[in-house]
């Protein structure tokens, strides 16, 4: 069989160095460079160009962090609960539902500004109202759902959206990636005539196009910052833990319409 | 059923806003906490008391991000090749196996650290030296292998210890825990007349203690920092996969002896 | 906030015994069912009506349990290197990659068969040629890969598609399903004018459409069935350990181009 | 670096066939095997000397199936409910909990006969009360929990230790390890004073060494079975969801505390 070469530019060591995308991890990494630094080292393969680079990734990787009580937390939860010794497989159950219904927006959102706006040098002159009304026009008769719009619980606004494009104002990354989200907004707001405006999957997906992050990747991000959330889930489960009293009134309630009332 | 209450601290939504920790995530988080504090604040429920507990925490927390090619980040880059459209599944499936092998020895070591030295004001008036003589021998007799010490490729030194131990003199995090790891690695050595000084797990367990992080949630730390080095291998993996190759090659190879030569 | 009820049919319990789907666990199941007729009782909430019920869907489970040295298998391999404690983390790492390449296209054949012969009484008077010529020319103009057919390896034929036809006629679940889908092959073939028969989970997609299982459980059934082959690789890895190999082979052959010459 | 040599044997294949265990998958497995029978050959590399021998098997693993809602079977429904794309991971989901607490037990249970009961030739000369007495005394003495007796819900008796003890018994595989298991039980209640029988990880752990399954890999049987059980859990969410329910019920639980009174 023919052997295809493989190769991984990402690290190397030697006994006497770990080198991680060209930066010494002992000399140049460990106490020079904060988590923030190292999290967007590892994405982009290069240090953030400034400090503006650096808030606006910062401030979209802290507003993944933590949602509360959710589908995840809780899985990461019921999984602690039976396997304590194995913090990493409460983890990862958490992660494995951030799927389609939760974070799948921010792919599609990404893709979908990404997609509308593509190569270099991009929007300048575009027409983004018009774009836009097309767009929304385009998935009203498809009978699809638009992308990073409107939210069930947060509304008339999500107020994540606004907090995240003032930071894209004042670090340079309001470019038009963002200006197309928000006219989506617009557009989507006028056709349905209810307000449906931004939210933070379709805010958070216009600064990674922004950033120049691939659509792609997006959920990673998502990912990589909620298992820090998660974390955090684990150990309020350790000290003051909910999933065996939840599971116990679950099985409970969802079981008694089967129970014999003389077995109950 | 007598229904047990159940109650997180951890964060609330009302439809305009998100608090966390106590924190406003639009007007307290998002553009004024960088993700090392998110991680920080997430952990400790609380924020960094000052600049020194910041660096000392991002130190820790970016040496475990990315470790190059390992069976995890082969894990994902295998997850990924047969789910690329489930980003989560291919970074969950890489943490899956920071068990007993690549993590455990930082859990131990936090541990035996944290038990050997219990309570709120410990350690200054200890015979370290004649503590870790005890504690080296109790493993030597019992043929147990003592965690944080020694490493199979980073020798005689592993770099990393000194480097992290070099952020804690630097913060004042250099407390008895540091000191105590610091003497089992050399009676470590003494009684086994061969190099075994602290490697990065024992060094990053007796750091995590002085920062009053319990050793049940030291692997917590471990998998959410490695979440962020997978992403970056997905990445990679998206645009120079080695995936299908590896499973190829490794498919004819293992097989080899078992299929007909004339069928090869 | 209203409480909407929540419910499940599946089993309950009482200290002296264990209902599943109105079984009795210890009276009705143990020692008088197998495990294929529980699988079958798990996924159709009834025993097989006749003994041509079971075997066909024994045949649908036990093609899908092992398939040799796979990204899945290595996954699995690679999480127990590291956690040989959490024997349930390896098998899960091993199941989070039958996505979309390896899987994904059994439930899409199933859902183009289900979609394309709806309703109770199927394909009698429908002209099979005839309907998979046009299936076939649509995603020929769409360029859109069709599902169930070909295979890079197995060919000109898969050899297990004609294995469960086979069984399929013997147990007289040779129906509309199992025509439209062999219609497709030969379709396929004429078009393309290359030989694109039907593989195995396009036979799967089949039968199990004819067995009546949608086709959003059918990566359910894979999943399932696989769980059980990956506790073996598990148990050879035990026994002849290669992850630890494999992983430091591919670390030192990925980054060989990075490492300078004098620290290699 | 020296290349070890890698191998597997459990199959190999061409693009005519595909060998596992030495049986052609289309001409010896598919149709002719069933489901339970295709699993043991996947643990055990042979296939069953004879209906006892599968029978006994197949009563261990249907056992293992369907234990109604679980904290295995709710991470599992939270996980379809944010992916329900991902079938896979949710099942992987639900495996992830199978650990110390509610399957760690047999393990435990399984070491410990086999560790008592070494060789090929075990207990025909053993006193098994006596031997009995002194692993319940050492347990005792020592404060750990023995394993595989009691149950907090089943009792006095856990009615599938019987159960599977009865197969045990019509196919011959009432031996020593699970005379060793009742023994326990017995003295375990006798020194406690309160009836501590076999449970049914204790008995399923008895019946596992009887067939010659290392201690090592029965929470693989467990983690195999109950995938299937949790592919009717996913079956069951997909008609009558509770999943998102649940979590909204319990998010405004849990936070109530937290939500300011003009807000909730």
């Amino acid at each position: 069989m023919k052997l295809k070469e493989i190769k991984s530019d990402i690290a190397w060591a030697t006994p006497k160095r770990v080198v991680i995308h060209g930066l010494d991890l002992c000399d140049e990494i460990v106490g020079k460079l904060d988590f923030g630094q190292m999290a967007f080292l590892q994405i982009f393969g290069r240090l953030p160009a400034d400090d503006n680079e650096l808030r606006m990734f910062n401030a979209m990787m802290v507003i993944l962090v933590e949602h509360g009580i959710t589908p995840s937390s809780l899985a990461t939860r019921m999984t602690y609960c039976g396997a304590p010794e194995a913090v990493q497989a409460a983890v990862a159950a958490g992660l494995l539902g951030l799927g389609s219904v939760f974070v799948g927006s921010l792919d599609n959102a990404a893709r979908l500004l990404q997609e509308s706006l593509p190569g270099q040098e991009v929007g300048d002159d575009v027409d983004m109202n018009a774009l836009a009304a097309d767009i929304v026009a385009g998935y009203r008769s498809r009978k699809e759902i638009l992308p990073g719009i409107g939210h069930p619980f947060h509304k008339p606004i999500d107020p994540r959206a606004p907090a995240l494009f003032k930071v894209a104002q004042e670090t340079g990354f309001d470019g038009p990636y963002i200006r197309l989200m928000v006219a989506l907004g617009e557009q989507a707001t006028q056709q349905a005539k209810r307000p449906l405006p931004v939210n933070v999957t379709g805010a958070m997906a216009a600064v990674a196009s922004e950033m120049g992050i691939s659509w792609k990747i997006c959920r990673g991000l998502a990912v990589a910052a909620r298992s820090v959330g998660l974390v955090g889930h684990i150990l309020e489960e350790m000290r003051q833990p909910m999933a065996e009293t939840l599971y116990l009134r679950i099985e409970h309630e969802a079981s008694a319409h089967l129970r014999p009332a003389d077995e109950a």
